[in-house]
């Protein structure tokens, strides 16, 4: 059994309570605040020194990165973050100097979002730092996004350039908060996730369960400049629309809106984030299963990234 | 620099927000809801394999520690629990089997006290098993328990029994979730806390900025079997005294309410919780530092639990 399989298993048979709107399986859990009109959002996630950053990796970073996760994430829902407890787990011999820096990373984030850091604990884990954070926001009921409720014939868009973020940006990226809620408030986005897997893998949860499919525009995908320079740079890199597609922590919003508002959309998100690029990167299909499309034609796309053309 | 020194140095410069009500210091962050009368607790805490636990626990009493650990910190505010995430660190080579037991403990009491486990990620943590619990739950206002509002004159009162829960307790313990409540909606109760470093260290936190003291009561201490048969069975072990005074992870709660309140509280308690017992140990004094009292006289009580009479 593997780690996905043992996750399967371990969230068919979670206790739930009338609280619960949505629980595992989207970006945060959705639970009913008691006040009319609202939700709350709540999310974990953990960085670990060798997994999600190295010993080499500045400490402003690995703060910066641990609380940035659980924020992508409540902007996935196009929530607000209010609030922050951390764990951290200390290392045997730890600096506390080091330790400090990795706070002023954290606490630096905070502070652009309006994020307080409410409370924490600390424990030893000997072996590495470990850093486990987790996010209370809060959410209007209407403007809740879900990673479900795609429909066929949407538009299919991705904020930001895609693949090499390994190069840097997977420590650095500024959470998509301020776009997340404007889409929400200015346009009925039907479904959306923040991409973490990589493209190809977070779309798949996009349409799961809903019996539906995608086809993505080949030149239309943002392909950044740090994964074209690693493909310049080492023969054995990916091809730079490969690592587009599959590689992970690019952390930018991936989310579907019908087609007759796509042009709306584009124009209204030029006049309001002229630094972040948007991309419409295909549609929402009526039948399961990736497809590309490029100058050669339409073939299937696999979970590795690789199109199949007939 | 030690673990509290650091921890000291963090929490003096962390971001805050017009939502928190109380940050880091007390057993849970507690914050504004925008719901009239009502407040948020937000709490997390990790266990962590040869801390925590030792690679010989039964996996259902890990994830039972792991969660009741948090529940105890809801229980502390006089909190209902609504929902938990959970962060699992899995060591290399880990097994499922073992992985879905754990998960069993947590899960059985999360049911006992309609807690939701609403979410989760893992990540590897190598050399051993992680579980960091976030918890989310809810207060009415007028009826939060802080840990500073003791006042002088103040009885002082503490669940259960205490010592020795090493043996034991210390993974099989239920929060004290009913019992606060109750507490909470019957009586002003003043402050609060949950028995986590031992009784003569949490006791200065209940009193810590007031400028108070405490005159512990000798022989109303409530002593566990588990530190008499400790104290009789190692000649090295602990007095049971000293070990009541001392031992963490005892999970009670120690709280204060007005004295002309006491009796009425103990006749009450009694008759709502025949099963748990209920000790009055001394009372809150206007002046600071702690002292016991024996047939011996009274004397100032150190931190490492030795009384020194004059």
């Amino acid at each position: 059994m593997n780690e996905f399989e043992l996750i399967a298993q371990l969230s068919g048979s979670l206790p739930s309570n009338s609280q619960v709107l949505a629980g595992t399986g989207d970006d945060c859990a959705v639970l009913d605040s008691g006040q009319p009109g609202r939700a709350l959002l709540l999310k974990t996630d953990a960085v670990v020194e060798g997994i999600h950053f190295s010993p080499q990796t500045e400490p402003e970073r690995i703060g910066h990165k641990a609380l940035a996760r659980c924020l992508s994430d409540v902007a996935a829902m196009a929530g607000r973050p209010i609030a922050a407890v951390v764990t951290l787990g200390l290392p045997k011999n730890f600096d506390p100097e080091f330790i400090k820096k990795v706070y002023a990373g954290m606490n630096a984030l905070a502070r652009r979002h309006g994020v307080a850091i409410a409370g924490g604990e600390t424990t030893s884990n000997p072996e590495r730092l470990l850093m486990s954070v987790a996010v209370l926001g809060e959410v209007a009921r209407n403007k809740c996004v879900l990673r479900t409720g795609a429909h066929g014939g949407d538009a299919l868009f991705v904020t930001g350039e895609l693949g090499g973020s390994q190069a840097g940006k997977h420590l650095d990226f500024e959470p998509r908060l301020a776009e997340a809620r404007w889409l929400a408030a200015h346009f009925a986005i039907h479904s959306m996730i923040d991409l973490s897997d990589g493209l190809a893998g977070d779309l798949r949860h996009l349409l799961e369960g809903g019996g539906l499919g995608a086809e993505l525009l080949s030149r239309a995908i943002p392909i950044s400049r740090a994964a074209r320079l690693r493909a310049k740079a080492e023969t054995s890199a990916k091809a730079p629309l490969l690592a587009a597609l599959t590689d992970g922590e690019d952390y930018e919003l991936l989310f579907t809106v019908a087609s007759r508002e796509a042009t709306r959309l584009r124009d209204a998100w030029a006049g309001q984030f002229s630094k972040v690029r948007l991309s419409c990167i295909g549609r929402i299909t009526g039948e399961p299963g990736l497809k590309m499309r490029d100058e050669k034609g339409v073939g299937p796309l696999q979970a590795d990234g690789y199109v199949h053309f007939a």
